[in-house]
């Protein structure tokens, strides 16, 4: 764990330069609108340690799998993420001296991202080899107004001397993974230019042949004065600079002004991909630095407007938690259903940039409250259009009939992961996708949905599980075996409760919406299961099984078991593990691990919070008390569900402290693994730690519910929730709840379990001792 | 399945060429002595599909591990057996022209492994594109009389031309493995020299620093008459050749000798390799290739004297039989204990030359019967030698206190595995380890191994296993989770029976190994044990554990379960399993398979073999009827279980089914993989099955014992087996057994429960009235 960030409300503050904290910064300064983004690489040259990494959303590899021991199954390849074309370099020379900050003496070094605004700002003054101290600061941005515009605001100033500044803005395209498998580069040239100021490099990815082309032009000035200076082209292989020299006086800013765009193949015809980025070049240069920069703080703006949480009486709450939905809204802005959620966003390698669980389970919720519902929408569309690829998917599996198991891990629909207890076993993804589908038209009221779209994914869901049980002889009930539940320290396990009671929810789920399509739209109704050859003996397979499903419990304890045999392990307490052997997953081997007790993320616990409404509180309280003092929390996503479920059962000092543990996960490097990129989908939780468990916000029977609580730090803590129509201000402070609603929309909201009608543009709040 | 291998008693025979077929024919004409061998290339040049394959034992690399995902535990490199330098090269031209029978049209082609004598012969016929014909006679072989030695003739003869044949004969360390993981070569160059007509090569490792000195020397021969040729030297990159030409008339035949040698610095000093190499070619020119041959050929009589079985009535069983007894020998000779018996013995790269349990469950007990008693003892001490990296691997995975866990795949006793659930989970291995121990004494007597070498093994494995086990609170009594059995169609199960037994087994006999130890060597005993900082409450905790254990089993059926939830899967027989779907190993994806019932190879009945005498014939019979029916055996290790306990059961025709499953395996390729190299290991369950199933011959009390019937097809058997002393030919016909005596030790012998005396260089026949 560090704690090198400066807190403060708005900013995200570092202050002095160490190098081996450099790879963590640029994870946590990491830049992204959505289409685009990069980790707060440094403009100048950099020859320490660095991860450099610039990412276009869309855009992936199939990298050639690589295992030790081939099981049957096994995709031939990993899609993963890019590193594109690096459009911030700027080379500077002093004096013929290379800007270095590996070499230079740094002082007053700072970098701040101004989350308000949007922007990464850096300051430093650097002392060179020859003597000569320059002080410099950049301002750059993602414009997420234009999504293919970024800019850069870099100045020099030499101080108490006459400097030649020697000048290289540059493009460069022979950048590769640091986790390619076989250390491959992925990109080929299709075209570079310079022209006068501006310079362009158009890459095609090899295998999947997307083209990117990335364009920027240049401007230098002394104060105001636009130097117009000339440039020499610089060609290089995949590299195109522009090279020149300005004399500047002592104490004189020599600003540059680097305005970049990066268009992609997914987005405009590839024959006209160059002259669209010029043409998206000109409009930037056209509005300049300033403009670009305005809008990008509108923009901005309007984000916060929706989505803000504002904690007092605790600053570095409040940065942890605007820093979460800051890096959220970097990451997925919701405006195209072909792209999702990788776990690391824009700000790294690994996990290869693509869609996991994390997003159904964890993201839906958090966009669903705080943008607009086309953004949750096209998360759902998303997996809409890989069905087909996940029917292949569960093909290949041996699965048939439509049946459709939604893979693992994936870019483009296929499954990229490769070891068999995830890929193959970790099965519950499937139903993560169909619970997805229920909550957003939960939370959106929208069936609609259903009748376009989500039945037929409900659909292919049911039919894979109800292959995926069979018939125990031996216990008379169907049974799942040979899964791996959402704790991934047990594999391969028979009946994970979990995954069983997810499966039989999925069937009755698919039963449901099809009951609705077919009251509402009963033409189109007949028009999908005809397409999908439904047979209606499907809805009795479902209810057999979901009469006669086997569900692993411990009737002494009042407990579901995680799975069969989960009693015969030693059972061993977390408080009792020595901090020596923690965390187990670099302590201990993995079998190990595995017979241990040990929980890695919430299991039973995440099936409660799903389905709470099937359990009353004392069965939560039960299965709560057994499992929590066996979690580890080794996975960033587990300490959320434990919050909420910890707010619900009244534990108001836990829920905090679940919270806390993931609320700085990155600012504070809690894990030792920022450096590789931030854990995004993680910080959705976090939202949901407030959310749903301090404000105990639901949605039931269509309508808003809460149920809060203040953690005892704070004294008040207030967020923006948009509503079927409203968008609501919910503040909660020792007093009670406030919540004013923004929009002529009348609402019914629950406040602890009491309705109460909230007109449009209206207010409401309940004092504390009526809540209490 | 292929058919081509012309049937013979002594020979294998292959007739025409087909290049299909070569990489099959290199694996099943290897030769080997049990320090070098090679896969049957050619020796002229051949740019056909072929692979190349050298070997020399005990000299390996440790190849960096390729995995997707790593594991703690796992190990980081994967030792592997080298191709090392190609000692049979002679590059051939004739009048210019290259002799590749890639190129030529091949006439007559004709390749015999004379088994009795230890020879591979090759003859051709080649018509060059030149037009020119030439006869080619080759004949070859490892000397097993001089395990550094090997010896060609190459014999080559223009029909109907005067004809200027190049002569090339080589060495060629620039090889590399196919199975390396990232296509490194393995060789540096030591040394190169080329005198006259000798050269030699001298190589080392990269990281295991191994050095192996390779030398030759040549004679080309007209007729009788050695034409003292004169050879130019060529040296190339890790290449030494000896060039000339010869002029040889019309149908006159010339005739090259190449003996050759490798000294590998495991069993000589680096830096006097090179010397001692060349003293071994002075010595073997000094004999020249004929004595070679007839010293050869006096080897291999005498191991046939030990080990021969004789089949009348079935040419292809006896083909296949003999075939199997003579491979083994070429792997393994028994007199170097730092070698072993990898799963391919020198015919291929496939699972690296490493040693795996399957030299303690199916080649120890041939070794016992058909070798001197140093043979297998030298396997045991191989196992001795490495406890210290047992114990080692074991604090790997947490283990402390001197628990010993062999690793599953090894070369020096490290482990080389990294699939978890075979390397950490396929504990078993430790069993097999401890029982070859007790096999080999109750085979042999020789108790003193216990006291020199065996207790100490067996309180490391026992300790290994009182830690594995853990209390369940809900059974009350001991179990064992996370394993994988022997049936690798399951991974991760809880109670596996098989491990389970085997566990209680191991501390039985560790307990009991200690009592005798304690009585016969009381010093030895005090000392080892306090060299082990052994406690005697270890025995009492042991004996805890051998009192509690669970043992999961279905009380209904009478049958002992493989693991706890296997009759919650789904009950199929492989009799209904479509053949378009098998093997399941191929066709299946490997959740499926697990899920399944379907067994790879004997489990449960594994245990039954082993510990026979702890079950009656009925509980035997339930087990065999429920678990044969569910046994894909796509293991080659399976069979010969199931053929011996099907005798037992007196179904002497599937007892013979099963034994056919093996029997020529690689002779028919019926798994279409002999091309990677041969089932070495499995050619050990082959004799067993004739052995042990057919012959029925157990020890027991000290005494052999034997329950033998005649297969159907067969005329007779006979055996040859070494037993404390004396050598007993025994033979079944359909009129009886009939046991000769061929030393004077006196001997009891039980046939069909009754027990007989057959003193020193007797005969006894029990005919068959009495024995049915």
């Amino acid at each position: 764990m560090k704690n090198y960030i400066k807190a403060d409300e708005w900013n995200i503050i570092e202050e002095g330069f160490d190098p081996h904290l450099n790879k963590i910064s640029e994870s946590i300064f990491s830049l992204g609108n959505g289409r685009m983004g990069q980790r707060a690489n440094f403009e100048e040259t950099y020859s320490g340690e660095t991860l450099l990494g610039n990412y276009v959303a869309g855009v992936y590899y199939p990298d050639k799998t690589r295992v030790g021991w081939w099981k049957n199954g096994y995709p031939e390849y990993f899609a993963k993420v890019l590193n594109a074309a690096n459009w911030i370099g700027i080379e500077v020379k002093i004096d013929h001296e290379l800007l270095d900050l590996a070499k230079a003496e740094v002082k007053d070094f700072k970098r701040v991202l101004n989350m308000h605004e949007g922007y990464l700002e850096r300051s430093f003054t650097a002392v060179l080899a020859n003597g000569k101290s320059v002080a410099v600061k950049s301002t750059r941005f993602c414009s997420i107004a234009n999504d293919e515009v970024g800019a850069i605001r870099y100045s020099i100033t030499p101080l108490n001397f006459d400097a030649e500044i020697g000048l290289m803005p540059f493009i460069d395209g022979d950048v590769k993974n640091q986790d390619s498998n076989y250390d491959e580069k992925f990109w080929d040239k299709v075209s570079d230019e310079i022209i006068g100021n501006e310079a362009y490099l158009q890459l095609r990815t090899k295998k999947t042949a997307f083209e990117v082309c990335t364009g920027s032009t240049i401007e230098v000035y002394q104060g105001a004065e636009n130097l117009n200076l000339k440039f020499e082209p610089v060609y290089r292989d995949k590299f195109v600079g522009l090279s020149t020299m300005v004399t500047a006086k002592a104490n004189t800013e020599i600003t540059i002004i680097k305005l970049a765009a990066n268009l992609s193949s997914e987005n405009h015809p590839k024959e006209s991909l160059l002259q669209e980025t010029k043409a998206v070049i000109a409009n930037a240069a056209a509005k300049g630095f300033d403009t670009l920069l305005q809008e990008q703080a509108a923009a901005w703006a309007h984000k916060w407007e929706e989505s803000d949480i504002v904690i007092e009486g605790d600053v570095s709450a409040q940065q942890a938690i605007r820093f979460n939905i800051y890096q959220l809204f970097q990451t997925y802005t919701g405006k195209d259903d072909r792209l999702n959620i990788g776990p690391k966003g824009f700000t790294g390698e690994k996990y290869g940039g693509s869609t996991y669980w994390d997003t159904e389970a964890y993201c839906v919720p958090f966009y669903l409250a705080t943008a607009p519902q086309e953004v949750s929408k096209n998360l759902l569309i998303y997996r809409h259009k890989q069905l087909g690829k996940a029917i292949e998917n569960a093909a290949k599996l041996g699965f048939k009939d439509g049946a459709a198991l939604y893979p693992m891990v994936t870019m483009n629909g296929e499954e990229c992961h490769n070891e068999w207890e995830i890929t193959f076993e970790e099965i519950h993804r499937n139903g993560a996708i169909a619970f997805a589908i229920f909550n957003y038209i939960r939370y959106t009221g929208d069936e609609d949905y259903l009748i376009q779209y989500g039945l037929e994914v409900l659909i292919g869901i049911a039919r894979f599980w109800k292959q995926r049980v069979n018939w125990s002889n031996d216990k008379q009930q169907y049974v799942m075996l040979g899964v791996t539940g959402p704790n991934e320290y047990e594999n391969n396990v028979n009946n994970n409760w979990y995954t069983n009671i997810l499966a039989t929810w999925c069937m009755k789920y698919a039963t449901e919406a099809a009951e609705i399509v077919k009251t509402k739209a009963n033409a189109e109704y007949d028009s999908l299961l005809k397409s999908l050859n439904f047979k209606d003996q499907e809805f009795a397979d479902w209810a057999d099984i979901i009469a006669k499903m086997y569900y692993p419990a411990d009737a002494e304890q009042g407990i579901f078991l995680q799975q069969d045999g989960y009693l015969d392990k030693e059972q061993v307490l977390v408080k009792d593990l020595p901090a020596s052997e923690r965390p187990i997953n670099q302590k201990w081997s993995w079998d190990r691990i595995l017979r241990s007790c040990f929980i890695k993320q919430a299991d039973v616990l995440q099936g409660l919070y799903f389905f709470e409404e099937d359990y009353d509180l004392e069965t939560l309280r039960r299965n709560f008390d057994f499992y929590e003092p066996r979690t580890v929390h080794e996975s960033s996503l587990s300490p959320c569900v434990h919050s909420i479920l910890a707010a619900k059962l009244n534990d108001e000092a836990r829920a905090y402290e679940f919270y806390l543990r993931t609320a700085r996960l990155d600012l504070d490097d809690y894990n030792n693994d920022t450096e590789d990129g931030l854990h995004i989908t993680s910080m959705a939780g976090t939202w949901m730690s407030v959310v749903e468990g301090f404000a105990g916000m639901r949605v039931r029977d269509g309508k808003l519910q809460f149920n809060p609580f203040l953690p005892g730090k704070w004294k008040s803590f207030a967020f923006t929730i948009g509503f079927r129509g409203a968008t609501l201000k919910v503040n909660i402070t020792e007093h009670g709840i406030n919540i004013k609603n923004n929009n002529d929309v009348d609402l019914e909201i629950g406040i602890k379990g009491q309705i109460y009608k909230l007109a449009g543009n209206a207010e409401i709040g309940v004092s504390n001792p009526e809540l209490v």
